[in-house]
């Protein structure tokens, strides 16, 4: 059974493209507030879960004993665009354990910022580990390594202390026995593939804490405030979990990962969600999450404002034309009525 | 009805993603050789039919009168990469009109070229529109307005005494009235919506000439051998449309569209093919193209050590380390069963 067509691209009024999907809303009890699609087909989260895989840092106390900062804990949740404020946070998260750049393997790619990948090419630089999207989850790998004794070498490693302790955090988060397959992210530690009911279910605890003892509830309340108090640590200027971020606060908690992956907690009505675009656009990821957000919250006239060419968003050739649309099928909005 | 699955993104042996997409392999009498999904839906072929727009600049003489080179014609059929051949070619174009890249009208972007972005950057150069990867489709434009004793201002424009002739010939190749709508391209000219069908048969006549006049015969032919024989200028290093030019010279006429698409002219077979990934994904319309291609062209072994990696993508990450493939599905390869 083919996912339904969510978002349609479309040129002139003719839809140009289309964009398969399925999303999960649920609660954190489990029960489905509205869902597309399959959402007991096992997906990788990738990056979206970057703040369940922090949680073991946070719970055990280890953030505390390092002194990480709110807006070092963001980093730690991030996908980030190299901007110096992102590798400057992750040197000093990995001094906090006495450790260098050195000591991340997370591999090496430019930053997604122009301005930064610029200014390394006018300096006549190359990016290091610290630009990798992924440097500050490694610092905090890092961080969660020394906190248990454990020798830091081989940190991505499945075997490793650090990974049994995150695989642990979200065999417990999502609640299952994660035995859906497990795949290489592009930072290359594991990442486990899991429904997106069970990854939704996770995201609504990880807003009201509901199924959480104490130290994780502490700990997901923590990492929530961190990245609502720095979203631009999370992703970086222009990025929309940091527009979402610096616009709502800790009114949603939301995050992306590649392959058109977005996971988000919505506090303020105990729910979470998890999307896949089957194809794994992002341009299409963005849309679903935002029409989600707008169907799922409280939305005032500022906000609408604040996010009305992004809920419609026109497209401009290079001479700034308007040639199309992105928009959202009916199948999507049709998933939420009677939804209060 | 959803057009079926093409192409899978494996990770670790799962699905991750998924494409779909249609396609089809027409002779030039319309006799469809294997086609899958919907055939006679329109799609705007974008880029993909440059060679069929410079038809009207060769077929009246206007390449010969401006002493156009097998290299500048190849550069008219071109999505370039923006590297100095590119760009200096353009120039060349334009001189040969009276002109100068001043009057571009495709608007300006960066590079695509790695190389040449990182270029101007050390420079602290911008681009111009010579580096918009239409330049020399643009700059073919203004030899036509000045071959018809047209103002070049406003060459992009529908009504446009260019884009009249131009719209007259993609007509009379695809045989149809272009009643399936119209929209504007990133360089501001028309796209015009046409069936999957159409465009793949107009390709198998561009290969063979059959139901072309003579002019429009010794058109097709000339700028089929001007990509063979440079194919660097029609696309760039390390691009596809580059590396099967490179290969298979007038074996095979290849060219991207933007949002998936790809046509194909097959001299050998008689065929032509178009395809469109349904969510405009290029690593899908890449995969499609490379197996269609196998599938209608004798391949020697060399043929296929030489495509071999491409064949069959494997996906690596930051640290080089195999995290999945890019696969075919068997839709695509049953479509062929039968086929001589």
């Amino acid at each position: 059974m083919a996912n339904p067509v969510l978002v349609e691209v479309t040129r002139n009024g003719i839809v140009e493209s289309r964009h398969r999907g399925t999303f999960a809303v649920i609660d954190a009890s489990g029960t489905v507030v509205a869902s597309v699609g399959d959402i007991d087909r096992p997906v990788y989260p990738r990056s979206a879960v970057k703040v369940l895989q922090a949680l073991p840092l946070v719970e055990n106390g280890w953030a505390d004993r390092f002194g990480l900062t709110d807006a070092e804990l963001a980093l730690v949740c991030a996908s980030h665009s190299g901007e110096p404020i992102h590798t400057e946070a992750a040197v000093a998260i990995l001094a906090k354990a006495g450790l260098t750049g050195a000591a991340l393997e997370c591999g090496v790619h430019w930053p997604s910022s122009k301005r930064a990948s610029k200014t390394l090419i006018r300096q006549g630089a190359e990016p290091s580990a610290l630009h990798n999207n992924c440097s500050g989850k490694h610092a905090g790998f890092l961080c969660l390594a020394c906190g248990l004794g454990a020798e830091p070498q081989g940190y991505v490693g499945p075997d490793h202390p650090v990974q049994r302790a995150v695989k642990s955090a979200l065999a417990e988060v999502y609640e299952t026995d994660l035995t859906h397959g497990a795949g290489t992210d592009g930072c290359s530690i594991p990442t486990y593939a899991v429904p997106l009911r069970h990854l939704a279910r996770a995201f609504a605890r990880l807003g009201t804490g509901e199924g959480f003892g104490p130290s994780r509830q502490a700990a997901a309340a923590r990492l929530r405030r961190s990245v609502a108090a720095h979203p631009v640590m999370v992703a970086g200027p222009g990025r929309l979990d940091t527009q979402l971020g610096e616009h709502f606060r800790e009114r949603v908690f939301t995050k992306t990962g590649a392959e058109g992956v977005f996971c988000a907690s919505l506090p303020e009505r105990g729910w979470g969600l998890a999307l896949k675009c089957d194809d794994g656009a992002t341009r299409a990821s963005e849309a679903i999450l935002l029409q989600l957000l707008a169907a799922t919250m409280p939305w005032s006239p500022d906000d609408h404002a604040a996010f009305s060419t992004q809920l419609d968003p026109v497209l401009r050739n290079w001479n700034g034309i308007e040639v199309g649309r992105i928009r959202h099928s009916e199948n999507l909005t049709a998933a939420f009525v009677g939804v209060a």
